[in-house]
């Protein structure tokens, strides 16, 4: 990822950075990736019937990521009720799907993992919140 | 668009759809779509340096319509509190694009048609948001 | 669906529309959260393990639907090689999950209904690469 | 990035992975990143006219990147076909995008970092569609 660098050079920014935004952006992002595996690697296990409700979390974390990592890391103008919006949408998003995914943690190294990604993420996003 | 066909399909739905998450569904493609296309007509405009706030704003409610309409499209076990928080921040994003390029919409048709996308959904959202 | 008139008013366009790129835009789109649905309810059905192709080839369809919408929303300047290949990608995409749902479509509706939405948007994905 | 990790745990996979094509996916993540952050620092220039078509082939790759990312991040049955589509897609998309962002390498260091992330990830995508 070139988030900070790609972020330091804006013309409206110019190396003044919000550090805790730029690290929920990058979390975000590898949430989005996360989620998106753990929902397929999930779809290809024998017990695929018990893992439906993980499956549906995993893709709506996976959305909610996305799209919060994309709306951060804008700079132009100023939307700052739609970033703290989409970071508590975040912040919901992967803290459901963490404790989906910690109750298969033991049996699916994939939902261990991504449970780490997603706590990861949500903190994240609760520190940039913080900057708002 | 054929929402209300596939989520009626749906096993565990078997018809008894709820028809304001349908209109808040199709009314997030709707204006995730006339978003994609106002940034990119507004990119175009001779007084390109003066819609740039309208440019932001627009891509930004494009992402989250585009996040709200999957997200509110799945069915399978239960998310309602991510349904919700994409809800309300769609509701913000589609009021504050609205905003801005109704102070456009008499110069550029893009512009009037686009608030008009984007207060259609953003009602839609409202309607949806008092059904959870 | 907004998309006639909110390209019809770009500034480079001027009322000099491309139909057959219009109707495909409004085709992926329509296939895009056609093939969310069918994803998601083939994940609540109760032959699930045998409908894991099928989920497969829905999230794919969906992700590159919903991208070649975008792109070939976009009128400023050019970019003609790139439409042409996420219509490439897509008639490809829509063309396998078709194949796929019609398998199934006997049994489960969803399916059916998906096909008809991706030999909608594979035709005029088609269509409008010959335009090109 | 937990690309590696997340897919070296997939049931079908079992530590068996394609490191070309999971080289692409981190590259096609990071991309995507870096095009959305470009297209945002082009329309915060004062030259922003002048950076029209920059931000037009950015936010093209940006869509077409992440479209990419996702795909080729599924392991479950089988879309080699679509995968490699969307690669081609990739390629050309990174490819045009890297042109037009070195001809301001010189002037915006947005575009210059840009550029070396599209040309890292048409080079990734291009060893990835090797392996198919």
């Amino acid at each position: 990822m070139h988030t900070h660098e790609m972020i330091a050079t804006h013309p409206d920014v110019r190396g003044n950075t919000n550090e805790a935004l730029l690290a929920a952006i990058d979390a975000a992002y590898a949430c989005a990736q996360a989620c998106t595996s753990c929902a397929d690697a999930c779809l290809a296990e024998q017990a695929v019937a018990e893992l439906r409700q993980c499956i549906r979390l995993n893709l709506d974390c996976a959305d909610v990521c996305a799209a919060t990592g994309v709306v951060a890391s804008r700079r132009t103008g100023s939307n700052e009720t739609v970033i703290s919006g989409m970071l508590e949408a975040c912040i919901v998003a992967c803290g459901l799907c963490a404790a989906e995914c910690e109750r298969h943690a033991q049996r699916h190294a994939h939902c261990r993992i991504c449970a780490e990604a997603c706590r990861t993420c949500e903190a994240a996003c609760q520190k940039a919140l913080q900057t708002f």
